[in-house]
Parts: C-alpha cells; sequence; structure tokens
C-alpha cells in the first residue's frame, strides 16, 4: 500500500443515499490481515440496506460501507498469522464470531450474537478498496480459480449450508423458490447434492432468472402468475415431480412463497428457510404438523467456505453464468440500481481492474 | 367371550351425540389379538370429533367409535401371533402403519399414509369391550403396572417422542406451553431427560392445571391473563430460567403459543409444535430464521411405547398423578363432559370394574 | 406362466458344488408376487457360499439357490397387491425384514433378526427362473432402464447407504478401500454425493480393477504391493488427497484395510466398515479414540432402493460399465468361477435370453 | 497474590519422579485470568505420565506440571475478559482449541490438532497454586457448589458427552465397562439421560468400586474373574439386562472390555469407546459390521461443562460421592500413589486448606 492510496467505500449514508467516499486504511490486529479487495458481488442484503435503511433488527444506525460478498489479495499479515502471506489471492467469509461463546464453542458462530458479521448495524461491509479480516477467514484461491468466483462462494456458501441442513440426498425431488442468486445458487447445489428432480417457481416477471435456472438444469421451472391459487401451484409443482418434494428450499422469505413450500411437501419432509421477508407470515402450521414437515432455518453459512471452494476449484460445478454485470466501483450506484431492479443475475462490482488479479481469466 | 357378551362402544353420530351401542365383536386377523379393554382415557382429539366433528383433515363421516388411550386384556390371538397369550395385560398402540410404503419402511410408521390409526375418520377407536389389533402394537404390562397406567402410556409416548425430536438434553432449560395431559407428560419427560429448568405456561382459568405442573417438579408456572402482551410473557419466561429457552415443547397448536415458543427460545434452540390448534397461525419467521430457531413438528409418536413402558414399570416416572377422573362406561357422556371442560386432568372410563384387572391396585 | 414350465436354480449343495436343478414354481401369498427373473449379478457374499460354506454366523446347513442382485418380470401377483400388475419389470430387493420388531420398527428391517433376507442360511437366493418375493420390494422399472441395471440397484444400494451413513458431503476428500464391485459402487455414489477426491485402492494384482476406478472418475488409484507398510500406504493416501480423508468407505472387511483406513483420516472423520473379511481385526484403536475417528458400520441398504433407480433412471449416474461379463444360466458355474476369481468387475447371469425384456438394448 | 506468595507445581520429571517444585506465577494475557487453584483431582492419564511416562503419542518429553480436574478463585483478569472479576470462584476447563482451525470452526476444539489442552506433552497441566487459562473456559460456581465438585465437572463432563455421543435415551439399557472415575460418572449421567437398566463390570479385585457403583443405583454389577471367558461375560450382562445392551460405555480401553461390549450390544445398538488402553485391539468386527453395531469414539468432552455444572448445581445428580480421598499439596506423592494403586474412587489434591473457598462445607 503506497502512502498514496486511498481506501474508496461504498458508504450508505441512509435510505437511497449511497457515496463513494474515502476511509481509514485498517492496520491488522495479531490475528489479522489486510486485503486489497479485488472484486465485490451485491447480495439482497446490501440492497435492503440502501432501499429500506435494512431489515429485521439490522438498522442502518450510522453511515454503513456496504458489500460482502468479496475476494480480495493479502497486503498486510497480523504478527501471529501463518497460513497467508502478501500477495495470495483469497476469498474473504465475512461471518466471524466472537470464538468463545456457548455458540461459537459449539461450532454455530453464524449465529453468534457479538460476532463480527459484516455488513450489520456496527460493522462495516467491504466494498471498500481495504478491509480488515481475520486471518482463518480467509480462503486462499488456487490459481485458476479467479477473483469473480471467490467472491461467489459467499452466495455459495449459503447453498452450501441449505443444501446441508435440508439434508438433500441421492435422488431428491426438491423445490427451490426463487430464481434469485441466491434461488440458483441453491439449485446448483440441490444438483451437485444428487437431486434428481428440481423445479424452480419465481414470479412471471422474473422470465429471465427462471430461464438462467432451466440453463443451469433445472427439471422444470413454473412463472408465477398474479392470479395463481397457493394449491394451483402446489398442483403444478407436484405434477413436475410426479408427486409431493421431498426438500424445498425458500430462499424469497414471502408468505406465499413459505406456505406453498409447506403444502408441496410430502410427510416427513424438510421445508429449508433461507431467504428473509415480512417479519410475520401466516402458515399451514396444522398441515405441517400433522404431516411432521419439518421446518429448518439457516442463517449465513457455517464453515462452508471449504466446500464451496473445493467444488469451485475441482470444477465439480460452475457458478461463473450466475454474474450477468460487472461495474467499476466509481459506478456502484449504478450497480446497486440495477442489482434492486432485479434486471439481472449477480451484479459484480471491481474495486481493481477486471482481471487484473487474475491468472486466468473471468470468462462466463 | 361367553356368547352372550355384548361389545358396547362408546360412538359419535354426530356433533355432541355420543350414544353407547353394541357393535360387533371382531375376530382376530392372523396376526391380530382380540383385547378387552379395560381403560381408556379420554383424549383432547377425541373431543375434537364430540364437540367439532373432527379437526384438521379428519372430520365426522360416519357413526365413529371413540377413545384410543387403552389398555386390556388378551382374549384371542391370531393364527400367526407367538409373543402374546390368553390372559396377557397389554397397554395398546393405536397407531399402526400399512408396514409397506416409503414412509413405513424407513421407520416413519406415524405418518403413513394408509395407517390404521385410531380413531381416524375411517377408523374406529377403542373405548369399547373389545377391540381388535395387530399383536405387534400391543405390549404386555408387568404384574405392577396397573392398566390404568398402561392406558396412560399413549400420551406419555407422544412425551417421550415430543422429548427426543426436541432433543431435550441434560442441563437443558425447557418451556411447556400448556398444561393439560400432553403438557404434563411433556414435563414429566423433559425432567426425565436432564431439563434442569422448566417453565410451563397455562391461561390463568386453568390453575388447578398449573398447579399440577407445580407438584409435578416444574421450576416455575406462569398464568398467562387476558392482557397480557407476548412481550411480557416472553420476559417472564426468560426471567424464569434466567435466559431464553433451550427447547420449547408447544402443546396448545394456539398462534400465540407458537409465537411466544419461537420469541422465547435460543439462537439455535430448538421449538417443537405438539399440539394441534387452528389451520394456519401469523409466525414471526424472521426472528426465527435470523435466529436459527428450528421448529420442528411432531405426530403421535415413532415405535416410543416401549421407552414409555420401561420408564413407568422401572419407577423411573410415576405418571398416576395424570389420572384426575374415573368413570364407569356407562357415564362416558359424562366423562367426555368434564374431560372437554377441562375440569381437571387426565379422565379414565372404566370399561371393565376398576381394578379388575390390576394385581395391585391404581392409586394415586 | 406356462404348465411346461420349468423353475431351474443355481442351488448350492456344498463347497464347491454349484448344481442347476429344478425346484418347485412358487405361488404367491396375498401381499407377494412371483416373478420371472432375467438377470442376476453374482456377489461376493454368494461366492463365500460356494467356496467357503459361508461366512460369519451364515453357514451352508442345507442346499441353497443362490443369488440375489436379480431384475424381474411380474408372472403373478398375490391378491392384495395393488401396484404391480402381470408383465411389469422390476427391481427386486432381496432383503425384507418382519415388519413387526422393535428394528424394524424403526426402520432397521436390513438387520431384522427374523427378515427373509436372501439368501441367507434359511432363506433361497433368487439365481432360479422363479422367485416369490413381497410386492412391495419388487420396483418398477421405467422402460427405458435394462433388466442388467435394475439387477445392479442391489450393489448400487449398497453404495447408496454406505455414503449415506459415512455422511459425505459435498468437496469430501473420499478413500475406497477395494475396488470390486461395491468399492466401484462405492466410488460412483461418493462422487455423485460430491466428493471431489477419491482415491481407491486394491492389490497390485487387481490392477484391471484399478483402471476401472479410473475411468469411473477416482482422482487416483493405488496399487497396494506386497511389501507395504501400512505407513507408506496411508502416506501415499496422503499425498495423493492433499491431507488425511474426511471419510473412507472399506470394502474389503480386510485387516489392513480397516487399519489403514483408521490411520489415513483426519480427525473426526468417519470410516464406514462395508466389506466382511474375517472375524476378528485387530486395529489401531488408541489412535481412533484420540483423534476421535468414527467407525460406522452398514448391512445391506435401508430402503435405498428408490434412490438407486432414481439416479440410475435419471442418468444422474451410470453403473453400465460395472458389468463385465455375461453368461446364460446354463454356463452358471463358469460364471461363479470367473466371479470368484476376480477376472473381471460385476459377471451377470441370463435366465432368459438377453435384452428379451428390454425395450432398449443394454450397452456398456 | 502477594510478592512473597509462591506457585508450588507437581512436577513430573520423568516415570515416577513427581516433585513439588516451584515455578513462576504467570500474568494474564488479554483473554485469560490467573486462578489460584483450590483443589485437583487426579486423573487416569495423569497417572499414565507418571507411571509410564505418557501414553498414545502423549510422551514426556520434558518436565511437566500433572493435574487437570481443577477449581480455583480468579485472582487477575486479562484486559478483555468481561463476565469474570477477581474473587470469582470456577471451575476450569482444561481443554482449549485454537479457535481458528477447520476443526475448532465447527466446533469439534476438544480434538484440535493445536489446541492448548493440559497437561499434553506441551502444556502443563494445573496442579499448582496459579494456572493462567482464557477466561471463557473458567465457568463461575454457584456459592453452593463446592470448589471439589467445580474440579469433580472436568471427569463429569467426560460422562455427559459420552453420553450424548452414545445416544443414551429414555428406557435405555446401558453397560458400564470399568467402575473406576469416568466408569462411575458415566453411571450417574446414564441414570440421569433415562437409563432405567445399567450394569457395571469391573475386574474382581475392583469390588470396592462395584460396591461403589450399586450404591449409585447400578441396577447390576458383575465382578470378572481371572477365568471368565468372554461369552460368558456377555451371557451374564444379557442375563442381568434381560437382553442385549442398547449402549455401552467402554471406559477401560481394554481389549475384553471393548470385545465384550461389541457382543454384549443389540443391533443397531451403540458402543461408545471412552477409555485408552494398549494401542492395538483385536475386534470381532464381522459381528459388529453384521449387526450394524456403531463403534463411537470421544475424547474429552465438547462444551460439555455448562450442562455438567447445570446438573450439578440443581441437585438433578450428585457427584460428591465419587471422592474418596484427600490430600494437601505437599502429599502429593502420596495423592498419586493412592490414585494409581486404584485405592479409592477419585483422589482430590487440595493446593489450598479445605473448604477455605467453600461458603457451603464439602461433606460426602
Amino acid at each position: 500500500m503506497a502512502p498514496t492510496q486511498k481506501n474508496m467505500a461504498a458508504v450508505c449514508y441512509g435510505q437511497n443515499d449511497l457515496r463513494l467516499v474515502p476511509i481509514a486504511i485498517p492496520e491488522p490486529a495479531f490475528n489479522e490481515v489486510i486485503l486489497e479487495v479485488d472484486s465485490c458481488g451485491i447480495c439482497g442484503t446490501d440492497v435492503h440496506f440502501l432501499k429500506e435503511g435494512g431489515f429485521g433488527d439490522q438498522k442502518l444506525i450510522r453511515p454503513l460501507v456496504l458489500g460482502h460478498e468479496s475476494a480480495g489479495v493479502v497486503r498486510k499479515v497480523g504478527s501471529s498469522v501463518t497460513h497467508l502471506k502478501v500477495g495470495d489471492r483469497v476469498a474473504i467469509e465475512p461471518a466471524a464470531g466472537c470464538r468463545t461463546c456457548d455458540l461459537c464453542k459449539v461450532g454455530k458462530y453464524n449465529i453468534c450474537l457479538t460476532g463480527r458479521h459484516c455488513p450489520t448495524k456496527n460493522h462495516d461491509g467491504n466494498c471498500s478498496n481495504f478491509f480488515a479480516q481475520y486471518a482463518d477467514c480467509c480462503f486462499k484461491l488456487p490459481d485458476h480459480v479467479t477473483m469473480e468466483e471467490g467472491a461467489l462462494l459467499e452466495p455459495l456458501a449459503v447453498g452450501v449450508y441449505a443444501g446441508r441442513q435440508a439434508d438433500i440426498r441421492l435422488g431428491s425431488s426438491v423445490v427451490i423458490f426463487g430464481a434469485g442468486p441466491i434461488g440458483l445458487v441453491s439449485l446448483i447445489v440441490a444438483k451437485a447434492m444428487g437431486a434428481t428432480k428440481t423445479v424452480v417457481l419465481d414470479l412471471a416477471k422474473a422470465s429471465k432468472r427462471l430461464e438462467a435456472a432451466k440453463k443451469l438444469g433445472a427439471t422444470a421451472t413454473i412463472a408465477i402468475g398474479a392470479t395463481d391459487t397457493e394449491d394451483a401451484i402446489v398442483k403444478r409443482i407436484q405434477e413436475a415431480l410426479g408427486g409431493p418434494a421431498d426438500r424445498v428450499l425458500e430462499c424469497t422469505g414471502s408468505q406465499p412463497g413459505i406456505r406453498i413450500s409447506i403444502k408441496a411437501t410430502r410427510n416427513a419432509g424438510i421445508v429449508c428457510l433461507v431467504g428473509l421477508g415480512k417479519e410475520d407470515a401466516q402458515l399451514p402450521i396444522v398441515d405441517a404438523i400433522s404431516r411432521e414437515v419439518q421446518i429448518i432455518t439457516v442463517m449465513r453459512y457455517n464453515h462452508d467456505y471449504p466446500a464451496a471452494l473445493e467444488i469451485v476449484s475441482s470444477g465439480y460445478v460452475d457458478v461463473k453464468p450466475l454474474v450477468s454485470h460487472h461495474f467499476d466501483l466509481k459506478d456502484v450506484n449504478e450497480a446497486f440500481r440495477v442489482a434492486a431492479a432485479g434486471e439481472g443475475l449477480k451484479v459484480m462490482v471491481h474495486l481493481t481492474p477486471r482481471d487484473s488479479n487474475n491468472p486466468k481469466k473471468f470468462v462466463n
């Protein structure tokens, strides 16, 4: 980091007020590294902060750097860091527990109450040129894996965790509600875990996303029209699968999404709730109980970066098709506009010139 | 069975129309036994049929014998039955799967779609003098276990299954919503599995049931008043436990019960839904997802009679205090009135004179 | 079944005494179907009966029909059978529990003490023209799935169960000990479940089998020489994987196989014992305990035919390359000789002319 | 800590060479506390270091402070410690992972490869006046819990973890192999988790320990004679239980113990290996595989101190009877002699005068 370098960050000052401003360049604590961020994908939660001032109990209480789906290059290493060195290309896991509470001790750091997950109301995200992170949250990328793929490990890890908690098995029939980036990584994961029948649903207006699902290998896609009833959609799902679903990955958080998920699932099946929507939802709970449909909840991921990296670097899955747009950091407002409009799939913000850190160019 | 014997049964002909009428004495199929029923407890689901004509998709479509918490004496054995003989005193598990479907093959017979669970709309219950049941659903009672305890194995098995699925552990803090018979067996089970802090909640008007919970060893009971807010109740629970709950056994099926259960549970805790109420419930789903509160559903029990019998016969737990009322079969209407009014705890109907089949008298 | 038809069976009369003799054509019980067997693969356990008079507590105590990896065509249906009709092409699961014992009730029918698993000392196998089986153990094949693939579902189900019990995950590194048919289906399953690094080991003399493993996609194969030490082999495994194994599927049952499996596994990893060898084995048990290597045992499969059929019929996996030899029933002794010699992979015995029941020819 | 205070420690200089020598008084790191140790129980692993120079790959490579079952009083707190203050009485968990490796991240810190578990070859134990430990490994004791009970949480946590991994359930029949302190805590835990039949075995010469097991509520005890065969012992176990065991907690690590454990377990039962003995053991592995007896291994505990403390402080279990001997620190050699001779149960070393830190005296 030359003395003249700046740390430009995409800072959300309030609803619809995103500014590119310089912030301090951090120094590493003993167990941290300083990363020069290369690529940062925009996620729905980043958009929630910008468009709605937050979600759940995560409200904007101060100017907040957005972004958390990033990969970067190590520029400084803390005194006790041994597994990374300056110049290493890494994917950055943005969820870090406190390491000492009851939840962290049993491995549930992802829902640690005092963890440094970013961006949350008290913790800046990393759509900025430089970012300090615990070294153990940084996963070194092999040369043939691009920085963009490194950034995509974040949503992919969400899918890996969801598929694992949903206990997807060889031959499972899986419904995926929502064809946004999380729905699509869930589809990729479901198929990678052995699902042989997959149905992806989204609103009819998201037809491009449903096309993407089809290209990624969904057995069937269902475009939900404004007047479709729950029962009609359940029927279409079951026709597409040849019966009720073994597993559902609900990635919208919407009430209809969760309701249909429960109704479409077989006795003793599992609905895994991944997406966050409105605080409350009216659920068909007697149907769930009397048929023992289990309602499993997941938040973030739980040490799933290693598996996500492994399946990408080995070529077992291909996440590159998820990227639909590329923007330079200076155009971050336009990047957020496109992401919020749902005009494509994953929107990638480049904090360094494209491919500058990729031995192998990113092509999708 | 002398030729002159009659098989009097408590038959529900419609809402609030329960009649004691003779029905045919069954003959055993090759894998069945004919039982002379001794005692039959009245359950909320029996009451639902009588008072509301059913629940969920279980509607009264023909006159239906009620009752399913029974113990009896073997009077005839089918040709291939080897582990039981005439005169054996047994507890009768009323849930029997088809044994050949995908659910039964993996052991989930309790939610088998074509199982012979009783009473369900197509299958008579066993508040009748004689009843045919698969021999393998009949569990022989040792001499020192009374028929009433045999009948109580049914609700106890519900608690055993719920506690098992809720993964109650040594030192768990457990909330039990509802102090009716299922709430009380859940309390007994939670403590037996190692829960060291237990809080039982019910409406203030159910003060007798809360007293029973206290006598059974609940750490604290909470009487819910008409004007108490959800958040106030959550606060009282957490004060009683010294923090959020590890596990909740929700035995009411009510919307407030389920809502408060979720809110009162710690991150990564488990809410186990046992009770059935109205079809739909408005749930704080973002709270559940973002804190990974798991929503586990249970229906009936899953081969839990052996464990239920074992903990009763060994003296590990005492279920006798659960019985508050005794009625002869001829007074079955009054028995149902008392059960429906919630005037006590478990109401027991005696189809043979009390203690006639008990080497050791039932005293509680 | 025309009156003139015969039911020729491959009957083992003693060690190395296999004869083709006519046996009675069975009639179906109410819940059975009579199958005209089309194809029957030869398994190591069949060979054990013929070459060693049995294994473990399964000893030859009477002339026994061998064979249990079969597919056939329904020729008669029992009175209560509804999901199958004459002419249906089915895979035949040879493991059938009693359906009423404690093990069967919780779904562990595969180790039911009184189950009708075949061939076991009291139950004939099905390398015979006609065979009676419970209808619910027969899985209907779609037209595009060949009878040979139907027969291969048996070893594939072993692999599916083992992979499931071993908890293979996305990105797992998996060692497979033994490159015989069970080792190879385990490899197929491991990759299908998400294993990205796989190492298959066998004796150097089994080089053809190791080549097959390589063709099926193993990351690496290791040929074990006569003088290789355990530690040297462990080192080669870890070099091939880039570290210790997450999971091992041990398919030989040999002492070196199990020993090396434990030593090659990471802390908290899982060794799944699939193969059966000598009664006793000397294991490095302090190493296993102090590093919490879990030793999981599996026997047969546990309702894994549906998943096995699903992944074959959907094209998710291809098991056809497993078949190396085809023999007519009349040449069954030669078929067993080849199987016992380990000259190839799976040896298939055809009880009807090849492809006579295949709408789509079997080509591999 | 007055400037004149010394930190006397029980240091093992070699086989049978234990000396009481002064070592430096530690200063706390930011996340540590300095404890003045009150009581320290002697464990078999401490004895292994002294009598055999170590075990497994844990060999004495330098003078090593022994002891790890301790409770003490906080004397200094590190800069970032918030939940403890000077004067707090705490139980000290001696197993601490690195918090950043793959194992720690998923919660398996107990087998972390670089963890600071004590005493291990590179890490001193805490039979010394002063000891530095991570603050989050120190669990505050309520006033009514004695320091001795705090020290006993260590072996109790071993039992809690073993019982949890062995999946002991309500009504389980449980065999415990070995009636030393770990066997006895395992008995206490098994009963607390719902085991209704418990059989404890030990050598005939350990008759006092078997008597203790009986007093702690074992259903039966079996004294193993020098000439008893494995099968005879298996038969006696099954007679005492009325059938095979659901679960076994093997606490000796001996070959006969493990062999009999496997043979005495029912199909699909679980043998949990807790004790460490000789490196290798000859196991009846075909019996285990063909009956799906699962062999589960446990090392230390896995965040089980909170549950252990909870069941002690609530009075759910009583561990005080486990202490058979008390010694002052100056008599530590005699304490080790008694512990090594197996003359009693748990031997407690007092580093401060007895009851000096107990508001309520320790009486057992």
